[in-house]
């Protein structure tokens, strides 16, 4: 029962010797999405030794190339196995444009269809529900039209509580409906005082019968834009939360004409949503060492973590256990 | 004096957790040629230390995506850089769509003129002529139109021999002359038997005062190709071969239905060439090891070796010590 993100690369527009454009695995139990395909992501999914067969959707969140110039890359790779199964790019309008020019000059020996499904949103807008996870979308602020993705676990079947099924006497048929979250309506009766049976509907109300047998989890994925007040109200509560983490704040001012954030604003917005966790990423090539960065971002939230290509961070799966 | 090639990525179509698909840096002195630009060239460069702006002139064979998919990147790179100077970019005509999209969509802060220089040739022919070198472009035999290189160091300006200067009463302006490969006539004389004063013109030729100072390097570069005869007389006495090699003899046919080659075919090319060294590359993703590969060649062509992402292979140079 996985949820996890692992990171691929960490860099911003330029990449380095080690620093890889962005990218990152969220694996949500067996499943997992590709969020952003900076150059050369297929030689790191490579690396951590991740199947592309297990990839049925990509989430760009725009269309600046680092965060977009592996995609022709995996794409072709992915038509060299023997996928027919549709890959989904969740992207903004335009890249309809980039996926026309791939298919026209590289698209010849692509047999499986590949469906651009158009993200366009002001506020966050589910964009994509399965049995394990539902996705939305959000607007950042950038210079360019930017999302937002906010994975949250389905919610799980609910479980009826063992001790009270035989004192209620609880059907089969009653567990099951309980388990779907429907209350129960039955028919039952007493005997009076005079002695007549009486009929009446007995109610049972699922709540009060049923717990959730896990807490599920969420993760946001926060880049790139700068700081902005609502971001922090669309992913509250949020267990992992990714933010651009660009610069430090002593270039707090060029963070901001460039649309990107300083790591303390970042934990300023982790604060505010009241995540549990936060991840920086997203480095400007200037900084070899992070330790300034992590510091800054740590006196405003202190369980702040630097991603780094090929680590993963996991959001442990927990079980409620009544009884 | 260098004289080198810097394999940056042996793969072919599918790149692996550590090979990268092709690109190669040839040195020539303190000038470098970038040769193909698959997918994450420039963080190969970064590794291997080089400086982008030592970068004038980028040659492309073919517009497969394992040659050409790293070009968005390291072109939106430079473009980060204070670049003003030409970037020429030696490739098929179709580039030009390649091209064209790349600026319509992430040419905004290209502030350097990108030329591409249309190579289109049946036979060997001149597409670059600088100070160091002259470089050939020759058709290969592949699955689209696709061509190979030869860089030829420039034959070196002569110089004159040093004891026959006094003896021949070698003026200055005369030895510039000479150094520029020019005969030499001058106004000469005699007193003949009757004691008269004859004049006439006395003939120096170069080739008799002068020698050449080192033995120029030569490198081609042979790939995506199947093998075929013609190939040899092209780049015949080359000094470096960096050839196609993408299978091992046991998938031979495999190899000429994709207009790829066997390393023994590779090795028959260098023979019937007479080149001095072979490197082979391009590698089927199949092969985990190349120890088959490389043997086959060997029997074939025993200088031979296996190119590998960092591995440089140097061209000594050869002074000619003349007294």
């Amino acid at each position: 029962m996985e949820f996890s993100l692992l990171t691929l690369g960490t860099a911003s527009a330029l990449p380095t010797a080690n620093r890889y454009p962005s990218a990152h695995i969220l694996t949500v139990r067996e499943r997992l999405f590709l969020i952003d395909c900076g150059e050369g992501t297929q030689m790191q999914l490579r690396r951590a030794g991740i199947s592309f067969s297990k990839i049925d959707h990509i989430f760009i969140s725009h269309l600046h190339g680092d965060h977009t110039y592996g995609l022709f890359g995996l794409l072709s790779t992915i038509s060299m196995s023997n996928r027919t199964t549709p890959l989904y790019i969740y992207a903004p309008e335009g890249f309809k444009a980039f996926l026309d020019f791939f298919m026209s000059q590289f698209g010849e020996g692509v047999k499986y269809p590949i469906v651009h499904v158009v993200v366009k949103c002001s506020q966050p807008t589910e964009i994509l529900r399965t049995k394990q996870v539902t996705v939305e979308a959000f607007p950042l602020v950038h210079r360019t039209e930017t999302y937002g993705f906010l994975f949250k676990e389905a919610e799980p079947q609910v479980n009826v509580h063992k001790h009270l099924i035989e004192p209620n006497n609880l059907s089969l048929y009653e567990i099951a409906r309980l388990k779907e979250g429907l209350d129960i309506v039955r028919d039952a009766s007493f005997v009076d005082e005079d002695g007549n049976i009486v009929e009446y509907k007995e109610t049972l109300l699922c709540k009060d019968f049923t717990y959730k047998p896990y807490v599920p989890r969420s993760f946001a994925y926060c880049t790139d834009t700068m700081y902005f007040k609502r971001l922090s109200k669309w992913i509250e509560n949020v267990d992992l939360m990714y933010h651009d983490s660009t610069y430090t704040t002593e270039f707090e001012s060029l963070a901001k004409a460039n649309f990107h954030s300083t790591s303390a604003q970042a934990a300023m917005c982790a604060k505010e949503a009241n995540a549990k966790k936060l991840l920086l990423g997203h480095f400007s090539s200037r900084y070899k060492s992070l330790d300034v960065m992590l510091n800054e971002a740590r006196e405003v939230f202190s369980n702040t973590f630097l991603a780094k290509e090929g680590t993963k961070f996991e959001i442990p799966f927990e079980k409620i256990n009544i009884r």
